[in-house]
């Protein structure tokens, strides 16, 4: 709302200032834009500058890092309080600023840190703690919240429940969880309905539901297609695919270059103002300079095209295009008659918003990549519908009853094939991304033509590089395991890769080899394998009988609380399961406890705190094993 | 297509029967009722037949099997040929007797019949090998295969590619497997496209593609809800929960007392008999007893009404859904305008194929259950349309724009929330099953209220008793592991369940060792851990270290084949995979193997034939470590 509030004032303002100057083309036309750059660029700057100095980990969509840490990576300041804010009030600045960006990826996003937060009950940053849903801090519980909050994001992004589902089982589960799965089902649910309800009343029509999400393709009035299209929406998708592995190329450079020459905070603010000033005066001068003014379609037309600078009954296609919301201005290009738009225009601007979309993916502000995708093939889609039109100026009439189609749904039909081709060749994302697309055109009908183009643009895509999200998780340097192990790399077997000589710990330890073992092995290991040994000398490599896993933190809860074996008090000592959850953090320290000689010859037994079942796997083990195991 | 034809020429001929004793109501009337019990017992009895003495593992539904199958039970005849054959005759010809059972669920079954054979691309039953895929013929390919048919069997029964692909991740996978889901996927997309091309080309439009399935629910002409009404589907949820909870109640009490007293196999095929013609007389009954001649409408209403027995212009409700393919009967009660129907034939209806579906389920004929529990539930739900209408008779008609709603729509939509609930409250599926109803109604926009519909009747299903499937799942006393682990048994640990002594191999083993092995634990291992033992004696309950499983199968291929260690020819001789992969059955024998006095005393070397990296647990694991450790 607040975007949409934003750029109706803006544009409302733009369009006064141009209306002004109507009649004399001359010098007057530099005030709009002049306004327009200052308006664009002070948005921007001011949303690329709350993510840069508050909250780096706002930038971009989020989708790439909430994947990873569903896979089970921690990534610091990601789910906090503060990258709420700045993702939140990034995006709506990013977004009015005229950014070539979405708002959806965000919201993916903002709705996994809100479902963090309601775990953990409490914020670092604020230093508060409600000590309400105590139980439900451990790291599992805290995962199948951010599951069932990106769920409930999509849910609410594109009012798509099931899409949103499916987005936290493909990106996140590894392991099908039928309760979590119920959980997610549940909260998306929730989410697009509270969505529905509140835009719903926002527009001023409580009881009647029509907003199921933040964007929506609009109604398509016939949405039939024919076998014989079947081959030209193929042909898009590997066009879409080319078009995604190019857009995911240059993007991959793009990021190269600025992670080694856009370093400082104030270059990466003003490397987004920059963006944001070339979108403003590339819109301005193709609005201007581009001489297509065509009649306005008469009845029952999408209505919102802009006079600007034309004749009356006539509209501007340009300034139609770039005077609007990216959501709006996809709805247009979904849903204009033929003829709303000319050849030059639509290609212009497919062009233009494929290479601002690319420059704009990787600034420093909060934005997300699928409505300029979305864009971009939309414009092209249209395109092609256009020449088959014209080409085939039958096709659609011959097939009976079920076939009354008009040219207008006809064109909508190519614009949003090309629209799902360009997204999946950039994206890649599979199953979730086809039910996401169906859920948003709100019809079935597409759903087999779709799946076949997302297929198709995966394929293509993947034969020259991976998907967008995969390219920057692999550029941060996030340690992500993928789905299958590297070529060559299958007969590598565990013992080949693991660390020697391993740091193992007895079931009674002495308090000094325990803090030797934690100071020598500072930040390497957060967790260390319990061993019972027998009574023979070990031979070179082996080290005992496995008995357990005891992690870095919990040692350190010992030293700090000094839960030492002495000859006065023999057993454990009673703790709480609580305590150990409060201590459960990456980054615990306990080198600087002060130990007495005393204290540091006395023992701690490890074994009623360490894991006595950790996962293990044999030396020889390697993919080969798990791929014939799975 | 055979249904439609057989079912067409049955009610054609009857309905002459029918028309030739207008007027005169006497005892002319008992021929048509003589005609309809012959023809439906004659044909339930031949598809009883050909299911109870071919192959049993073709009744019912197939889906509980299937998903045994799919979580790693081998059901014995589960996916030969035969099963096929008797799968599909045999529902052509329950479906065509008139039982209330559907088609859809043995298509799952069969498509999953067809992947498992084109894995094998060889046939036990015929004795035929084409030689082709043998690389295809490993236990996990061919599970692979199944999750792909049961996924296109879905598709095409329902029109539902995505709820298909979620069906077989929901029931079967317990592992999201990325690759495979892109091929279920393909699958699922080429299933529903071969049947929509087929069909549409038998109803002469070739190139239309409009049958996307089975059954569909037909089109709803205004599909939008308001928020008020929510609450009325719920009620309806929380009903239809407790009718499928009483449902499967006595669907069990029934199938214990099948399991007891109805063993034979003529018994199995005389209460099938005995079902249809019960089936047959109670819709006679029906049909001429309840005085319920109601005005056709006139125009734009679902055609099809039969007029048996009433005045021009009028039509029986009864025989207008008695005598029709069940298919045709739902879309009759999801579509028909106000009306159409009477209060008193709606319940009668309802209930009366509540109990027949409840008896049919489980007797020895191949039948699906999804069409009787949609059909009742329609049925009711109908009813409860019809309620609302005359208590709230504005409803609809004042919330502006978006509110053009006939009444017909109206109680359209109810019809199918009580649908759902009932489908809902008896299988209890979850997400699969909401999206699968999604892609038959062809419309998102119920999505919403379906989900919560589902989710309502599945817990107050949940509260009663478990799903049909996994009811019957126990029934059959197949081994499959649940979701969670039962109450109370959360700290019970891996060694309180495991069988001792373990029976171990070493590295290397005498022949006759490993025979004694093999004899002395018939069909209760399939496999054996390897250990290597140290020189120390073993203490009580200690094994040596496992290094590694091998097979009962292997340990026959060896013996069978004599690949022995001696002195002449000392290393392990060269064998192919391919080798071992076609003696991979799990009822190899090799106890009659002849062995003489001095191969018994050689040595097998199993190291180069065992897994080296078997799953292992510890033996403190407990449901409570692998749920915190999930």
């Amino acid at each position: 709302m607040c975007i949409e509030y934003l750029s109706h004032y803006k544009f409302h303002a733009l369009n006064r200032l141009v209306e002004r100057c109507d009649g004399n083309k001359g010098a007057c036309i530099i005030i709009p834009l002049l306004a327009w750059l200052a308006i664009n660029c002070v948005l921007v700057f001011i949303g690329s500058a709350i993510v840069t100095f508050a909250e780096p980990q706002a930038a971009g969509s989020g989708i790439p890092q909430i994947k990873c840490y569903l896979n089970g990576v921690k990534i610091p300041g990601l789910l906090t309080l503060r990258a709420l804010v700045a993702k939140v009030v990034g995006v709506i600045l990013s977004v009015s600023g005229g950014l070539s960006c979405g708002k959806e990826g965000p919201m993916i996003h903002s709705g996994a840190i809100v479902a963090a937060g309601i775990s953990q009950g409490r914020s670092r940053v604020c230093n508060l703690d409600f000590k309400i849903f105590e139980s439900l801090r451990s790291d599992t519980e805290k995962r199948d919240f951010v599951s069932g909050g990106a769920a409930a994001g999509v849910s609410a992004a594109f009012g798509a429940p099931v899409g949103g589902v499916l987005f936290s089982l493909e990106e996140g589960a590894s392991f099908w969880n039928q309760s979590l799965t119920w959980r997610i089902v549940f909260a998306s649910m929730v989410a697009t309905f509270t969505v529905n309800v509140l835009l719903s009343a926002l527009h001023g029509h409580p009881a009647d539901l029509s907003n199921p999400g933040l964007i929506s393709f609009g109604k398509f009035q016939n949405s039939s297609y024919q076998v014989i299209e079947i081959p030209i929406f193929l042909l898009m998708a590997v066009f879409g695919g080319m078009l995604g592995a190019l857009f995911n190329q240059l993007n991959g450079k793009l990021t190269v270059f600025r992670k080694r020459y856009v370093t400082s905070n104030w270059a990466k603010v003003t490397e987004a103002v920059v963006v944001a000033a070339t979108s403003a005066v590339i819109g301005f001068i193709l609005i201007y300079t581009v001489d297509d003014c065509v009649p306005t379609p008469e009845e029952g037309d999408y209505e919102g095209h802009s006079q600007a600078g034309c004749a009356d009954g006539e509209h501007n296609v340009m300034s139609s295009l770039f005077f609007k919301t990216p959501e709006q201005c996809l709805i247009a290009v979904l849903h204009s008659k033929p003829g709303s738009f000319t050849v030059l225009s639509l290609a212009l601007f497919a062009f233009l918003y494929f290479i601002l979309g690319c420059w704009t993916y990787g600034l420093s502000v909060s934005s997300g990549v699928f409505i300029p995708a979305l864009l971009t093939g939309a414009a092209w889609g249209r395109l092609v519908g256009m020449a088959v039109m014209s080409l085939f100026p039958q096709m659609g009439y011959d097939y009976g009853a079920h076939s009354k189609l008009t040219q207008g749904n006809d064109i909508g039909k190519y614009a949003l094939m090309g629209a799902a081709s360009q997204l999946g060749g950039i994206v890649r994302m599979t199953i979730s991304l086809t039910v996401i697309l169906i859920e948003c055109t709100g019809d079935i009908t597409f759903g087999l033509p779709m799946v076949m183009v997302l297929i198709t643009a995966k394929w293509v895509g993947d034969f020259f590089n991976t998907g967008l999200y995969d390219l920057h998780i692999q550029m941060m340097g996030i340690p992500l395991l993928p789905w299958e192990p590297p070529e060559l790399s299958y007969d590598i077997q565990a013992k080949q890769v693991m660390n020697t000589p391993v740091l193992t710990l007895q079931l009674r330890e002495t308090v000094q080899n325990v803090y030797n073992l934690l100071v020598n092995a500072p930040q390497l290991h957060s967790g260390f394998p319990v061993v019972a040994v027998a009574d023979e000398p070990l031979k070179e490599g082996e080290y005992g009988r496995c008995k357990g896993l005891i992690l870095r933190s919990q040692l350190c809860f010992l030293l700090n609380n000094k839960i030492f074996l002495d000859d006065s008090a023999q057993g454990s000592t009673p703790l709480k399961l609580k305590d150990f959850r409060d201590v459960y953090r990456p980054n615990i320290s306990c080198l600087d406890v002060k130990l007495t000689e005393e204290e540091r010859t006395m023992f701690i037994d490890l074994e009623p705190f360490m894991n006595p079942a950790p996962y293990t796997v044999p030396l020889v083990s390697s993919p080969l094993h798990s791929a014939s195991g799975k």
